[in-house]
């Protein structure tokens, strides 16, 4: 490794608000050698995900604040590219937190090894990785959905409510969307076999669109966006219902807690539950849920989309988009082919 | 049975905010003669419960709202006088869903008989009863208390929070009990073995109160009381805790909703479970929840306290003292001797 370059982005300072490229920094970096034991992996898809807020804040959380000054991490499929690791192979498609650069160093550590003969490499970070388990086992460990119940899930068009709605269908459930726009809102009805999409921009009553959507009420709400959208869905919510706390996307930005009706008085009416959750919760049924989703998708049960953004320095942008609503299914990094 | 008189309240127009004498009428009637399977039950006890507040609205909740110009409702225990159903005898003690007044007639259906040389007999509406097994199954079902946790309980020195603590510390938890005032307090911490007891009408910063009292964050919180508490409270809340909502008294009577931080962005960073809950919910369970709790209080486990009014035509004044604190444990209303 002769002075190979790598680009990394850095967190420079903590967002107040929504994030902005002054936050970041991008900077050219000479690749150190190897140590015994470590890996070279080149990167090819860099994953998004709305959680990285939460991370570029220092306030208590599940998950560490990332530290200022250092690459930012996040969720990447690479190519092992040089090993002095025996466990490694040179060719290795692999999968695991690392940096967003070029290239990162591991230990190999937490790297887990990907088939790009079974699905495409980037499902890996998509349908069949961490969003689609946290679909898995957030619906189906919390919201326990029952054939013919009624099931609700917000941010429906992203990552992990597509899959959402499509393994609530798969269970025989009526399921309705909620969603920012008419192209997702068709592609959630019209692709995904979703009962009902609801674009929330452009309804004025959101309680009685839902009341129409869900004329028996709520049974399971998989929340990913909380704020008023969650408010209206908690006013359908039924007796014993199950709500799925996944993401809470409309709060992550504001700079003092948004205020809203107390839901605790809507829980106690309803007899009903809430379990905030992180997928690392069902780390000791991961695979099962690996093995299930796959089967899904090689049936045609389960469809995803993802959404491409090409090149590392365009990482910023496409996380930020997430705040406003830019993609549809699973936000990605190109950042060089296989 | 000639002409016997019976005093009854009814319901004559619905609350707006704190309820008041004027929502409320004291007639007198005569007694109807008995038909064939049913029973004349002379009322010894009334118990006055927060939840019949939401039972004088006629918002949707999880039991059906009073009827207007009817006889309130609420648990009784009382002596049959009268019988014309051959599973009672005049001077079988019961417990039941009876009315706010002297004497009820009743088919005996929902009537649970009574064992005076057990137990004082109005411990069937307090520490045996419904406010004993809604402490028993909403602590051990839905908190989940395990020993060397912080158990921390929200209207502490009521009838359901005086039981809810001393369960806790049967189970080996730290217990931090929240009451209205010092008396309360002193009974909590002296009396009843809780660790700490606070104050919230004196305590400026609940917060940093709660952070001293906890300094292991809160396993389990049992709600009975919502709002600026509860808010507190959530600030503490560990990772996976559990949170028994059983109440929300300080919500009851605003007329409209309180505002507050969102509860879900606390539960999604903990990956914390909240559940709404009814006794009713574990119906299957309440003779075993019965029988533990009677042998606690046999053995000196658990100790119970009520404060007893005395005539019917003080039962509104008793239930409006529920919403100013004026009760430690159970608030009952003595009706007549056995």
């Amino acid at each position: 490794m002769t002075n190979r370059k790598n680009r990394q982005f850095l967190l420079t300072s903590r967002p107040v608000g929504m994030p902005a490229d002054e936050n970041f920094e991008l900077r050219e970096v000479t690749l150190p050698d190897l140590e015994d034991g470590q890996v070279l992996v080149r990167t090819l898809y860099l994953s998004v995900d709305p959680y990285m807020r939460g991370r570029m804040s220092d306030a208590k959380s599940y998950v560490e604040p990332y530290p200022l000054g250092e690459v930012l991490q996040g969720g990447v499929v690479g190519e092992i590219v040089e090993s002095k690791n025996e466990r490694w192979q040179p060719g290795d498609v692999v999968v695991g937190l690392l940096g967003w650069q070029d290239f990162s160093v591991s230990n190999g550590r937490g790297l887990l090894k990907i088939d790009p003969s079974v699905a495409p490499i980037s499902t890996a970070l998509g349908v069949v990785g961490m969003p689609g388990l946290t679909a898995y086992f957030g619906l189906l460990e919390i919201g326990q959905p029952q054939e013919g119940e009624t099931v609700v899930v917000s941010g429906a068009a992203g990552a992990v409510g597509t899959i959402v709605g499509q393994i609530a269908k798969i269970k025989g459930c009526r399921v309705v969307g909620i969603a920012g726009d008419d192209e997702k809102c068709a592609y959630l009805t019209h692709e995904l076999g979703f009962d009902v999409a609801i674009n929330y921009k452009t309804t004025a009553d959101m309680r009685a669109a839902l009341k129409e959507a869900c004329p028996n009420g709520v049974d399971v709400y998989f929340d990913n966006v909380g704020g008023e959208i969650t408010d209206a869905v908690m006013s359908r919510i039924n007796f014993q219902a199950r709500i799925a706390i996944c993401g809470q996307i409309s709060q992550y930005n504001l700079e003092k807690p948004d205020l809203g009706p107390r839901v605790f008085t809507q829980l106690l009416k309803s007899s009903a539950l809430a379990k905030g959750f992180i997928v690392n919760d069902y780390a000791k049924q991961h695979k099962e849920g690996m093995q299930q989703l796959g089967q899904w998708v090689m049936e045609g049960k389960i469809k995803y989309r993802e959404n491409i953004v090409d090149g590392l320095e365009n990482v910023v942008e496409a996380f930020l988009g997430l705040f406003r609503g830019d993609n549809i299914g699973k936000q990605l990094v190109k950042v060089a082919d296989l």
